[in-house]
């Protein structure tokens, strides 16, 4: 039976993996966090019997029954962090699917379909700048001679990470046979808001996600003193950045929306100096494609219009833009009805997200209280991910079962 | 005679040491380029048949003159730099210096006072983070202890970089005797503003020195998902660091007063990550004292409002604040009567603003076409180099002569 304590005992064997004395948890993929993590899984695969595969990408897969069988039952989720993040985003989907394969077996279920519990790599894009990175190379939605010549801010490159780590990095890139062979996939995760909390509901099941995308604003001004500089002579790139924040803030806002302006690099950075210049990035999301659209092109006009008043200039470009994902139908309102849970969108991508162009993919939510999301806030009782854990074998049952 | 050719073929020996490939030019103290700089300036005073001394501090002086006879005439200024700063700040009052011997000899002035070329070490603070960091401690305006301890961002305490440069730290701090022999202080430095280009005057003569500041603005949040935290429920410290920007602007403009937010260290400075948290720096600089506080109290009051709105707590602790300077009144009438040259304000300091505290100071500034500082752009005229050199003879020649 999915119970707390049960939760509990499996999760506290791999909380202190990657646990940093500055706050939160970092676990970067292939550092050496993000490798204990994977020795974690790989003992709990051969503690159930379960047949541990990496993919060309260094994606895992522990299977319960035929890994070469079609129509494969697969759920699971990520063990990346973002820098300093919270403990369950990533892992209590996978933590919740091993303990839904124990409470299986204990019904005695025999599933008709293979079933496997997958670690996506590289699903927060911390390390190499690009999120779900593991699920994007086995999907073909990224080339991955691109891919390998990615660096860490340590210049590392990924081919290098994954070699040292006994990965073979010229393999990479989509593996559309085992892609052929998932028949559903189901992500649990933590939900990253307070949605849940207001419908009084431990569990609901994903509609769809927002699309959303990252800017990058170069603005550039004239270096200069900043004790001797009159203010009337001065060509002021953080005056720019400081507004495009606000503006951004106030448009996400007034439309809806979601609007952050998360991180700033300004040059020369000094206290006594006007900058040069600064990079600002905008992180967008929106309901749809063209509220996305609308909010990036006000934010782009007032920044425009402020940039001259200012005597800078702006130049604004997509570094990524992804485009909303709607969960299959006929998935989503099988579990709901399951279940009895509710139905909410999230704004954030998800590797179920990049796999459901592919295969019927749905995604579960576990409550959170804080609502708080990629900080070490994030929180969830153990009453509700076992809720989470008995949601999800009830949903391999059906599937698989 | 001071001509442009003269002044061209001087600096230009000292031009490339330094010079950054990336911009400008990167003379931190203690550095490589500073110790090239030294030896530069060691080989001009031996080919003058100059005495050089070191002081206890790393300050450098070269003696035309007995250098343990009283009442001497001090001039020169510093050879470090800001990151990527300009040409001029610094070593035009070095080169101008050493220019200004070479005129007066072949006129055949024969000083009564001894006179000497004076480069002070970290003008700048670039890399310990204390500016006037020689002449602080020459006069004592700063615990020797303390200075030691200084660590620049590799973690090299200013202890070991002097070690490692063959200079005792050990003997750091101090020297009233040395204070006492030195019966004036002028120095000449490009100006960092375009008052002498409204003015039309190659050069002018400083009347005092702003009271200016660094405060420390320290702004908390709540780290959060930026795609899925929704906007009502956010603490986002970047709104508050913002708009403390674009206050900081307003205020100094509708004051006659300068600020600017130069600096800004966000975490985790992640493109999908609400901060949890931002520090801004605050450098302000005023006409007075009164003027100065005001401006201050006026940007904390906005940003105290505006934190309160965006759920963000700030506390704003005051790093450094100097008081004006003003320059000896006698002894700048006496200058600008000989020269016939206009009478101007700063607000940066330097080293002579604060030697102004123990003996009779002043200072001579040279035309900035650009009014850039402490980047690149900054510029004067060869020709109206070769009239700061000029200047400055007839200067000394008044107070030693």
């Amino acid at each position: 039976m999915a119970t707390p304590e049960r939760f509990r005992r499996l999760w506290e064997t791999l909380l202190p993996v990657g646990r940093d004395p500055a706050g939160g948890w970092v676990r970067y993929s292939w550092s050496e966090a993000d490798l204990a993590c994977r020795r974690w899984f790989a003992e709990q695969a051969a503690a159930r019997d379960l047949v541990l595969e990496t993919d060309r990408n260094g994606n895992l897969f522990a299977w319960w029954g035929d890994p070469r069988a079609p129509d494969a039952v697969v759920t699971g989720s990520h063990l990346d962090s973002v820098p300093h993040g919270g403990a369950y985003d990533g892992p209590l989907g996978v933590v919740s699917a091993l303990l839904a394969v124990d409470v299986l077996r204990e019904r005695g279920v025999r599933p008709r379909r293979p079933v496997a519990v997958a670690v996506f790599t590289e699903e927060e894009g911390s390390r190499f700048g690009v999120a779900c990175l593991g699920s994007r190379l086995l999907t073909g939605a990224i080339d991955p001679d691109h891919v390998r010549t990615l660096r860490d801010l340590d210049g590392v490159s990924l081919a290098g990470a994954m070699a040292a780590a006994g990965v073979a990095p010229e393999g990479i890139g989509p593996d559309p046979e085992r892609l052929a062979r998932i028949g559903a996939f189901v992500e649990l995760h933590i939900e990253q808001g307070r949605r849940l909390v207001e419908l009084d509901a431990p569990v609901g099941v994903a509609s769809a996600i927002w699309p959303h995308g990252r800017w990058r604003m170069d603005i550039t001004g004239e270096g200069n003193h900043a004790g001797t500089t009159r203010m009337s002579d001065r060509r002021d790139p953080m005056l720019t950045a400081a507004y495009a924040v606000l503006a951004a803030n106030k448009e996400a806002r007034l439309r809806g929306c979601h609007a952050t302006v998360g991180r700033i690099e300004v040059t020369p950075n000094a206290t006594n100096a006007v900058p040069a210049s600064v990079v600002a990035w905008l992180d967008a999301r929106a309901p749809d494609r063209a509220a996305l659209e609308a909010l990036v092109e006000a934010v782009r006009v007032r920044v425009r219009e402020r940039a001259g008043r200012d005597g800078t200039t702006v130049t604004m470009t997509a570094e990524s833009v992804t485009p909303p994902v709607e969960f299959d139908a006929g998935l989503r309102d099988r579990l709901s009805g399951l279940l009895g849970a509710p139905v909410l969108p999230t704004a954030a991508g998800h590797d179920a997200g990049v796999l459901a162009a592919h295969v019927p993919a749905a995604m579960l939510f576990v409550r959170n209280p804080t609502g708080v999301s990629h900080a070490p806030g994030e929180a969830a009782t153990d009453e509700d991910c076992a809720a989470g854990v008995a949601a999800l074998a009830d949903v391999l049952a059906e599937l698989a079962g």
